[in-house]
């Protein structure tokens, strides 16, 4: 069974009541908590030593990957974070500069991003690190952008560039806070999430919860230096268009807007964040699926994300 | 480096943000996002494999355990638990038999409590399973008790008995919600802890918050059956009273009330919970750490709770 057949398994018959708006199966759930005009997000996400980063990983950049990927989940939902606690389950024999530097990692990402730490806890796990983060956000209620609202004719836009991101991105990317609320603020954004598991996985998981298929152009996804560099090296195993499909840890945002709205807001964009790339990549059909369309024709993808434990 | 001593250095000096009301140090952060009249609490805590449970403890008992330490955490600040995410780190192969019924465990208590279980995440860990619960909850902003008001004078109240919690307690404790929400609507309590270290170190916790000191009374610590059938084992190194003060993992609450609140407190807690047993067990003095009176006088209490790496 892999992470994502458990996962279903798991989520099918959860507890629930009156708070709950969104529960298991997006970027963050959201809660009703009594805030006027706006709903609570609330996420978990956890690293761990061997998997997410390496035992020589610089520490600073554990604790920023850590927060990070988190504040990548607020953003997907185009949420504002206020407040983390930090899970941090370590070896007996640890190195108390090492954690310290990890949470200077925590600390100076937090500080950016005016987010309290508010604590947390220590524990043991004997092999190896592992970090979790809980983190709180809030969204005005009219603004939360959930993966399920993709509708047939939708653009599908993609920030940044992707792929070959373990040459060094996935330790340090910088959270789409800004630009999701910008997003939110000035366009009706019909579904969103952030790419962690590659655009093949994560576009699916909108799909399925939108009900839609996709067409996306291959010439059209932006792949980045490092994935064409990766794909020179002797070793290499993926064409530069398969690494900005399914490497993962991207941290950029997909999301989907009215046809209409694509060009107004790719000027717009321009303009907002001259600095960082957004592309339009295809669009929403109905069925279900992604297929990709190239020199030679239109072929389903078969390609997906990265999977735990399979 | 042990636990405290590592926490003491990473909390020094934290990032904050104007919804930051109690940060690191109590049971739970408090937070003020907004909610008329209300705080939120919010709390992680994880249990790991070899550590909290054993691999052959029946997994109904390990998701129990997980989610009621964390309500005991809201108990602890008064409040009323209302969404939790679960961090589900497991070893790439996995039962999934085993797995679903952890969340049983989980699920059932939730339900009790009316806890939505809001979502989470699956990762690896390739040794053990951790099991990592944040929780949100609510408490009337007056009505929100925290660890640090404990006054010279006050009457220290634990509820239940202590000590031998592993003989089986630790896997299936009720966390003490409805009584302390009852404490809080009742009275004026001035700080409250769940005993989870054991007696002698949360002590201590409040104790230092507060910049006060404690007398204990040796004869009304009340002493679980438990406890008193583990000191007759041959291989005992614990008498039953040490026992109670340091096992740790009771989840009961410690709290501190006005002296002239004893009496009234004692008899009404009688008729509204007359199954849980409530003891006076000491009084708040001026000074710091904690004293123990027994037939041979009064002597400073040298036992400490437990304490993770050391």
């Amino acid at each position: 069974m892999n992470e994502f057949e458990l996962i279903n398994q798991l989520t099918a018959s959860l507890p629930t009541n009156a708070s709950l708006i969104q529960g298991a199966g997006d970027d963050c759930a959201v809660l009703d908590l009594g805030v006027p005009e706006k709903f609570l997000l609330f996420k978990t996400d956890a690293v761990v030593e061997g998997i997410h980063f390496a035992a020589e990983t610089p520490p600073e950049k554990i604790g920023h990957k850590a927060l990070a990927r988190c504040l990548s989940d607020i953003a997907a939902m185009a949420g504002t974070p206020a407040a983390a606690l930090i899970t941090l389950a370590l070896p007996r024999k640890f190195d108390a500069a090492h954690v310290e530097k990890i949470y200077s990692g925590i600390n100076a990402l937090a500080r950016r991003y005016n987010v309290a730490i508010a604590g947390g806890e220590t524990t043991t796990n004997p092999e190896r690190i592992l970090i979790s983060v809980a983190l709180l956000g809030t969204v005005p209620r009219n603004e939360c952008i959930l993966r399920s609202g993709a509708g047939v004719g939708d653009a599908l836009f993609v920030t940044g560039e992707l792929g070959g991101s373990l040459a060094g991105k996935h330790l340090q990317f910088e959270p789409r806070i800004a630009e999701a609320r910008w997003l939110a603020e000035h366009f009706s954004i019909h579904a969103m999430i952030d790419l962690s598991d590659g655009l093949a996985g994560d576009l699916r998981h909108v799909l399925r919860a939108s009900h839609v298929g996709a067409e996306l152009l291959a010439s059209a996804i932006p792949i980045s230096r490092s994935a064409k560099i990766a794909s020179k090296a002797e070793t290499a195993t993926k064409t530069p268009l398969l690494a900005a499909l399914t490497d993962g840890e991207d941290f950029e945002l997909l999301f989907a807007v009215a046809s209409c709205d694509a060009v107004p807001l790719l000027d717009a964009w321009k303009k907002e964040f001259p600095k960082l790339k957004l592309s339009c990549i295809g669009k929403i059909i109905a069925g279900e699926g992604v297929s990709i369309r190239d020199k030679s024709g239109t072929h389903p993808l078969e390609a997906h994300g990265y999977v735990h434990f399979q």
